[in-house]
Formats: structure tokens, sequence, C-alpha cells
């Protein structure tokens, strides 16, 4: 018998009891051994809850205890989460958890921690939401040498994109939707301006390339410079705008990992994910390319990885498996993301055509409906994206946007 | 130190071996012990070969040598290669395989003399190629209830239907196109007649149902039959025809497992799969839905999943995972598809539109370019296929085409 203890009652803790419940039949013929939950975390009542009696506020009720041999961690943040996580883990009892900012600022640290203390530290929920990423890429991708990794890691901000694309709702409005539809927080900031889909690049960045990536190594550009002319001139020049996550292998063995808006072409996968819905593709020398598609968010689709991360541990209770990664001293192993060859979508305004021709030789101009006279907009030729700067500053006149095309293989 | 023998040097064989050797030492880091391959059986000499001291013709080297802990069987079909698998997992030795048939026919015996042994059997490779599914199927999505699964399983019928879709290319012409490319067999008929896609979708739904589901049991039908002037009604219908393996939960506790070419919507990711790539898509009452996509055959494809495997089994050797099911002593589990209620696209000549309200009711006529007197395309309304099919029969005049909507969900 593995008792487990649950830490938070919130939308994804409610959901994990909800779902463990619901299926913990078919749960335990596949674990082959008995389960239960014991303890559920939180500092509010549910008097109410079937599951009333095993509420607690007093986490020493969990760590102290023998029988508990997993933790879910499903509080979110660094405040409370870090100290529980790591006192369990020290204990030795298995954590699970969806909380990416934990694992992305953490994760090397507490993998540590597992290691040394024969218990296993599972984050599948934390990147990708439902959908099976982090086993795969590390179980069943491990015959290849990861390329790249590129992936459309936020719901929300994809929804925004989406509305923005298939009805031509300015950014605001689409942003004011998503708030509505409770998609979006009220302080949207860390979607919209990418932070919460680099957290979850720096975790799989960790863990294909096995060295800690850390945020604040991670040019992040969010989506709140987008215009409707953008998407227009995208969908001109065959594709769609989206919000991609990637992380690369340079030439020189460094990597580079990366949060922007993109030009993503329509014959890549990624052009047709829509709405809430997150993927992920990964490149590799054999498999050349693999996509997983679902659901990055929500009760249910959250609290699936989460339970599959308690079978894992209930499995394997006991050892301590080698989904892990280094902590890394410095960021002298990622790339500048200003030596990257990109090709460069650019709208200008005031800007002759002679003097684009000057600085960047031949472009693919691209058109819109009602484009206004002195207009311009192009994908400047594939170079260093310093020297494109250099160039673009050359340029005079007003750049009205710029975005780069996604381009890993 | 685990010993590897890989039964077959063909196409699979050699990018298994050259596989492991290109990327031997992350696969070892990953595995956390020493790895390598010992022998190589095939009947054919390969003198030139780096390999050429490994290179055996006797089984009996293998089965005897104790040391040898993992067989990668790549040989295909039945006839050597269930006798020696079954060998090996008498004597307690890991398993893994890229023989799908072998898997459909002989899956549930062989995964049970594997648990008798305390070993391993295992097939990642046996179903979409390089795409992690089966494991994540088992494990990553433990805490679903798995309502259905959806998949492009075969690579050869997809790129012909992209030939016929995209550029307007006739069946036969498409075959021989992807007979000189490659991609079919001289033989085609495994491929286009869908046997090919029903071992695969065998597999998955023996494992996500829990009982052995036999190709002989599963309505099959391949794309032999299909015209251009279907793929014209679908794309004026708003999707693709696609070669679909499907099984799914009925209201009756029965399973519904199926092959058959079907036009699939715009919005399902399914329909944006092209040319040889697969992508299978599984709905669970957590997940929602979530797919899986990227090259289903192929050498160093296929090589990964069968690595990915060995890596496994080697961590895991001494012990029977729990990804299993068990055999079935007859189909009364299986639905029949006469009863499943399907909207069904048809195409007649000579059927007066009266004579279609008379049977159907409201229909959804589709419409072509060149579109001859007297021809009719419609979507009858859903409803179940014995009644369509009485309904049809009562139309007189010609049906030049019959082709389901595909609708899991």
């Amino acid at each position: 018998m593995s008792k487990i203890a649950v830490l938070g009652y919130g939308v994804v803790g409610s959901g994990t009891v909800e779902l463990f419940y619901k299926n913990k039949e078919k749960i335990i013929s596949k674990v082959g051994k008995d389960l239960d939950i014991k303890y559920i975390l939180d500092i509010r009542d549910f008097p109410d809850s079937p599951y009333a009696d095993k509420f607690t506020k007093n986490f020493d009720d969990i760590i102290n205890d023998p029988e508990v041999t997993i933790v879910a961690e499903v509080i979110g943040g660094l405040k409370f989460s870090y100290g529980y996580v790591k006192a369990c883990l020290e204990k030795g009892k298995n954590v699970v958890t969806s909380n990416k900012e934990l694992v992305a600022e953490k994760g090397a640290e507490l993998l540590k921690i597992a290691a040394e203390h024969n218990c296993n530290f599972l984050f599948e929920a934390s990147t990708g939401g439902a959908i099976p990423i982090i086993r795969p890429l590390h179980q069943c991708l491990a015959a290849n040498d990861i390329t790249a990794i590129a992936g459309i890691l936020n719901g929300t901000t994809n929804f925004i994109l989406t509305k923005m694309i298939n009805e031509q709702m300015a950014f605001d409005d689409a942003l004011a939707m998503a708030q509505k539809l409770g998609y979006a927080e009220q302080d949207p900031t860390a979607d919209i301006e990418g932070h919460d889909a680099c957290r979850k690049i720096c975790i799989l960045a960790s863990l294909a390339f096995g060295k800690h990536v850390y945020p604040k190594w991670v040019h992040c550009e969010g989506i709140t410079k987008l215009t409707l002319e953008d998407v227009m001139y995208a969908e001109n020049w065959g594709g769609e705008i989206k919000l991609i996550g990637s992380v690369k292998k340079c030439a020189d063995g460094k990597i580079l990992p990366m949060v922007r808006p993109a030009f993503v072409c329509n014959n890549n996968q990624l052009s047709h994910i829509s709405d809430v819905f997150n993927g992920i593709m990964v490149y590799g020398d054999a498999v050349d390319e693999v996509m997983f598609y679902g659901r990055g968010a929500g009760k249910l689709p959250t609290a699936s990885a989460i339970v599959a991360d308690i079978a894992d541990a209930a499995k394997m209770n006991g050892t301590s498996i080698s989904q892990t990664w280094e902590d890394s001293a410095d960021d002298s192993f990622i790339a500048d993301y200003k030596d990257d060859v990109v090709s460069v979508y650019v709208r200008t305004n005031g800007v002759p055509a002679e003097k684009i021709s000057a600085a960047f030789g031949t472009v693919e101009y691209l058109s819109r409906d009602n484009q206004p006279d002195g207009e311009l907009a192009f994908i400047a030729p594939a170079m260093p994206e310093r020297k494109f700067d250099e160039k673009l500053e050359s340029l005079g006149g007003e750049v009205l946007g710029k975005i780069r095309v996604l381009e890993l293989d």
C-alpha cells in the first residue's frame, strides 16, 4: 500500500483527487499495488467535501507520517512549495508536481536531493499539461541525439493568437475574451510576456541537454506588440504567427533557448494548433521529427499527468530513475541569440524600396488588403540577427513590426 | 553489462545496430549500466561490415548464451520470429520487436510468457515507427479511462492519399509513385487493403482495453476503391479522406475496432497529416484528446523505437513491467460495426433527389468541379450502418462511392 498526500486543493489539486478516485481501480491494476490518498493539505476548510476527513492544515502531519511515500505538490509558486518539496525528498518521499516555476528554478537541486535519497522527483504535469512529453522525451527518444525542440507551450497566448488570426480580433479584445473565459489571469503578464512558456522551455531544454537552463538566461519576447497587420502578412507569406518556445543545439556545441512570436510555415504541424491547445515538436537524429499535441492546461488534463506520475512513483518506490540533469554554474553553454542566423519579417512605414534593397539585397515582399501607401512588409534573407539589426537600423523610417521566421532543422 | 542480440540484419536491423553505436555513450548514460551488441543473426554473410565479428547464422549461439539478456527481433513475419521470441522469453531474456504481425497475432501469449519468466516483451516500434505511443498510452495516460483511439497508422496509404488530394493524381499513379520511391512493396496488398493498419489498431486496442483483439475480428476496408471524385467532394465538405484505424468504447461496454477510409474534418488534427507521416489521436476522460505525430516507418525512425526499448529492457532487467493484456477466448466483446451510428458520404449516379429525400430525409449535398448531370453526392444523416445500408439499397440507381465520416467523440 502506498499512501499519497496532495499539497494544495485548488483547481489542479481538486482535479487530482477527483480523477484518482474516479479511475482508482484501473490505476491500481496498472500499478500492481494498492494506493490511496491519506492527506490533503490546504489552509482553507472544506467541511462539505467527500474527502473532509483527509484534510489537514499541518504539513508536519505529512512529513512525519512514514506511510506517506508519494507527495503531489500542486500549490504552485515557490514560497511554500520549495520548502515542502525539499523536505519531502530529504525524507525519501517521492514528489510529483505540476509546478513549472519550481522545476525551472530549482529542478537541478531537487533532482539531486531525490537521487541522494533514493526517491523520485517527477514533473510530467509541469510542461504541456495533459500531453505526455517529459517521459517520452527522456525515455522513448533515449536513442536520439536531440537537435531541437520547438513548442506552443502556452494555451492562453495561443487562444489570443487564434482569435486574431481566425476572427481578426485585435490583441486587446482577444485578451479581454481570454480573461472572460477564464483562460487568462486578471494580471496576464506571465502568459502574454512569455514567462510561462519560458519556464517550460527551460524544463525541456534541461532534460534534453542535461544541464539546468535557468529562465533568466533565456531571451524571451511576448506577444503584446503583435498587430492584425502582422497576422495578415503572415497569412500572405503562407503561415501563422505563434508564440514559440524553442531550444536548439548550435554548431559550437552551445544551446540556444528562446521564446518569441514567430512566423510558422503552414507545412509545419505547429501552424495547425489552435485555441488553447499546445503542441511540442522534437527533432532528433533518428526520429527526424515527432510532435506531441493536446491540452496544455486545465483541471483534469493537468490532473491526468499528475496521477500518471503518482502511478509511476508507486511502481518505482525505492529506486531513483535516471530522468535528471546537472546543475550549471553559469550560462557559458547558452548561445547568444544575436549570433543566430535568422530570416526576419519586417513591416516598415516610409522606407523606400531602394533603401531596403541597398540594406538587404533581394527580399520577399508581402502584401495585405488595404495596404496603405508607404507601408512595406518583407522577409529579409537569413543572416545573424546582430547583422540584421544593424541593417535595419540603417534603413531609417519607421519599423512597425519585426518577427522572426521559425527555422530549426 | 547487458549484452544484446539483434535478430535480422535487414533495413531495421542494420538501422538498429547503426543507431546503437552512433549514440552509444548517451544511451549508456541514460540506462546507467554498460551495454553492447554481442550477436547479429542473419543467414546472409556480411564480411565487409564493421560488425563482421558479431554475425552468426546459428540461433543457438544466442539462446544458449547467458550473457545475452536482451534480444531485438527485427526479422518480421511469423515464420522464424515467433519461435525465436518464444524461446528467448522462456529463457528469461527480454525481447524487443518491431514486428506488428507478431504482436497482433501472438501478443497475449508472448506477454504471458514474459510475465511468467520475469522478463519483458516490448514493442514500441511495432506501431507508429518513431512515434512514442505504446509507452505513453500505457504509462503517461494511465490515469485515464480511454474512450477511443484513431490514427493514420500506415504511411504508404497516407502518401498515396496525399498525392491524390494535393496533386489530383489517380490512385494507380500514386501507388506506382509510392512503389518507385520505395514506400510501397511490389505486392502492396498489406498496405492498400488496410491489413497493416489493422495489425496496428489491434495492438493499440489490446493495450488500451486490456484484451487481445485479433486482426480477423476487425472490419477492414482499404483505399483501392477511392476516386479523385471522392477526394473532391471531401474537400467541398471541408475535410480530407484518410485511412483511419480506430477503436472506440461503445455504450454497451463492447469495443469497436475498425479500419476504413474516412472523411476527416479539417478541424481534426489528423486531417493535417500528410505524406508518409503517421498520427495517432487518443481520447480519454481526463486528457480530452492528445495526438502523437511522426514518421511511422523507415530505417532510423524504427530503430529509434527499438533502441529506446533496448534501453528500457536494460534498466528493468529482472522485473516484468505491467504493460500487458489478457488473451480473449472469443470476439464477444467486439461490437458489430453495422450497429454503429455513422454519417456516411454517398456518391450516386442516376438517382433522383426525391428518392434520396424519401430514403434519408434532409441530406447535405456536396458539389465538385465538372460534376456531370445525374451525379449526386451527399452526406446522409447519422444512423446505424445497418439501417443506412437498407436505405441505400432502396435508392436504386448506381452507388459510385460510400465513405464513412470520422466521428469518435
